[in-house]
C-alpha cells in the first residue's frame, strides 16, 4: 500500500477527477517576467474549487473509495484547505465527511467546512487530542481516515496540477511549488521528472518552518516544532511517504523570510490582480528575491491557493470616510 | 468633431489599438451565478494594461494623433487611471505626456504616472487650478488636451471592451458597466445596441455620486458636487458628449449604497479570487443586491479596473505575530 505513486497513478487520478475539478488557467505577467528576468508560467490553483489545489487530492481520495468504504464515510483532522476540500469532494459523491478541528480554529474555516456539509468535531488544539478524537470517531463509525498529504491517492491527485501545466507548457526548465507536508511537491516531482528528466524541481519553504530543508540535509525527517509563519498552509512537516519521494526527485529547497513572502504576495496582488494566499507567495518570493538562478529560463510556478482572510481589510474600508454610515 | 461616435468608430479604434492592448479574459463563477440566479460573464479589464479599461481609450487617442500633434505631446488633468493610461500609451508612441495632478494626489498614483514616464505638474486641488494650470501648459507647449471621457476617440476606445465581450458571448441579454463621466458606458452602449437591439444596457452608480441618475431624470446635466464615495473612479460627472449618448441608448441607471459596493467587492475577492477596484464592484452590487430583474438571463459585466491601495493591508500583515521582526 505504501509503494510510491508513479506518473501512471497521477494520470489515473487525473482521468478520475477531471469531470469534477476546474482545469485551472496558466497565467503570464510581463512585469513579473521583467523583475525576475525569466519567462514565468503561473498555474492558478487559487481558481480551483474551494480555492486550493487540495481539492484535487481530496477528490481523488473520495473517488478511489470502494462502495463499502464510501458508505462508512471519511474523516480527517485539519483546520485548513484540506478539510474544506474533503468535505466538498465527499458531498459530491454523497459520502459523509467528518472533520476534527481544534476548538480555536478560525470561524471562517469552520464556516467553510460546514458550508460544504462537513460534520465537525471540535478537539483541544493539540496533536494528541486531534489524534485521539479522530481515533474515537473511526472506532465508532468505521470511517476511512484521509491524511492531508501522507497518502498515495492524495499525492497522485495533487500531481495532476503539474500534469496540466506541463501539457500547456511542455518545455519548462524549472517547476516550483511551496512545501509544507510535501503532498503537492512530491506529486509535482513525480510528474515533472517522469515527463522530462532535465527539468529542475524546486520548492520554496519559509525559513520559519524549514523542516523540509533541514530534513533533506540530515537525511531523515526532522519535524518543525510550533513553527510561526504567515504561510499557515506550510506549518506541517514531511511524512514518511512524501519524504523519500522528495529526497529522490527534488533538486533544491530554497528558504525565504517572512517579509519576502508578504512582499511577493503584494507584488502578485498589484501586478497580476489575482488573490493568492501566503503559502502560494513562497515560491514567488524565491524568484523575486533572486534566490535561484533562472535567468532567461522558462519557469512554472504552482500557485497553490487563494484563501485569504479579508474581513479586516473590508471592515476598515467600511469605517473609512463615513462610507458605512449611510 | 463632436458628432457621436458609431460602431464603425469603435471597430476602427479596436483595429488600431489591438496590437498594444491585452485581449482581456471573460470569466465566469458558479457561486456568483447561484447568488444572482443568472448566468454572468465578467469582462476582466482589471487585467488590462495599467489595470483598467482606461488604457483602451488613451491608446486610441494617442494613436489617432497626427504626426505634428504627436510631436507636441499630450496633456490631461486626472489623478486616476486615465493619467497612468495616457502616460503609458504616450510612451509607447514616443509622445510626451504631461499630467496635471492636484498637490494632494495619493503618492501611489503619482508614482504610477512617473513610472510610465509622464511629466507631472502639480496644482491646487481645485477644478479652477487644474484648468488654468493645464491651459498654461497648452499655451507653452502646444500639447493636445485629452479629456478622460468627453472625447470621441476616448469613447470609441472604451467601447472596444464591449466589442470583445460580445464577440466572445454573442447572445447576452444584459450588459452592465459602472458610470462616472460616462466614457465606458457610452462606448459600451454604442456597441451593444448596434450589435443587438434587444440587449438591455444598464449602469450601476453610487448613490453618493448619482449625477448620471439625476441628469437622466431631469433631461439635462446635473453635476455631482463634491461627491463622497469609495468608488473614487466614479466621482466625475457626465459631459456634453457622453450625456446625449447615454440618454438615447442606456435603458437604466441603478443606484447602490456604499456598503453594497464594499460587500460586492469582498464577494468578488473571496469567490472569484481576483482583485477589482470599488468602481468595478458597483455593477456587481446591482446584481448581488437584486436591484435589477435578471433571473435566468445572460448578463455581461465589465469589470472596469483592479487598482486597489493594498499598503495598509500588507503593513498590518507584516506587523502581526512578529512576522516583520526577523
Amino acid at each position: 500500500m505504501n509503494r510510491q505513486p508513479t506518473l501512471e497513478d497521477v494520470k489515473n487520478a487525473h482521468r478520475r477527477i477531471k469531470p469534477f475539478i476546474h482545469r485551472t488557467p496558466v497565467l503570464t505577467c510581463c512585469s513579473l517576467d521583467e523583475m525576475v528576468g525569466a519567462k514565468l508560467f503561473f498555474k492558478g490553483e487559487n481558481f480551483q474549487k474551494v480555492g486550493a489545489f487540495k481539492f484535487r487530492g481530496a477528490c481523488n481520495a473520495i473517488l478511489s473509495l470502494s462502495q463499502s468504504a464510501a458508505a462508512q464515510g471519511v474523516i480527517t483532522h485539519s483546520s485548513g484547505n484540506h478539510a474544506a476540500a474533503l468535505a466538498l469532494a465527499a458531498r459530491m459523491r454523497g459520502v459523509t465527511a467528518r472533520i476534527v478541528m481544534p476548538s480555536n480554529a478560525p470561524l471562517v474555516k469552520v464556516a467553510a467546512v460546514k458550508n460544504y456539509g462537513g460534520i465537525i468535531s471540535f478537539c483541544e488544539p493539540t496533536q494528541a487530542s486531534r489524534e485521539s478524537t479522530a481515533a474515537e470517531i473511526i472506532e465508532q463509525t468505521g470511517a476511512t481516515f484521509v491524511h492531508p498529504y501522507n497518502d498515495r491517492t492524495i499525492i497522485a491527485g495533487q500531481g495532476s496540477s503539474a500534469l496540466e501545466l506541463m501539457e500547456d507548457v511542455p518545455d519548462l526548465d524549472f517547476i516550483l511549488t511551496p512545501v509544507g507536508g510535501g503532498g503537492l511537491l512530491s506529486g509535482t516531482a513525480i510528474v515533472a521528472k517522469a515527463l522530462n528528466k532535465q527539468i529542475k524541481v524546486v520548492a520554496g519553504e519559509p525559513r520559519n518552518a524549514d523542516d523540509a530543508f533541514r530534513s533533506l540535509q540530515a537525511g531523515k525527517i526532522l519535524p518543525s516544532l510550533n513553527p510561526n509563519t504567515i504561510a499557515d498552509g506550510l506549518k506541517t512537516s514531511l511524512g514518511d511517504l512524501t519524504f523519500p519521494i522528495i529526497q529522490q526527485l527534488v533538486d533544491d529547497i530554497v528558504l525565504v523570510e517572512e517579509q519576502e513572502i508578504i512582499s511577493a504576495m503584494q507584488t502578485v496582488f498589484e501586478r497580476m490582480k489575482i488573490i493568492i494566499e501566503p503559502s502560494s507567495a513562497v515560491p514567488v518570493a524565491v524568484l523575486l528575491f533572486q534566490k535561484l538562478k533562472v535567468t532567461n529560463k522558462k519557469v512554472g510556478i504552482i500557485l497553490s491557493g487563494g484563501n485569504v482572510e479579508f474581513n479586516p481589510f473590508f471592515e476598515r474600508m467600511l469605517n473609512q470616510d463615513g462610507h458605512g454610515a449611510a
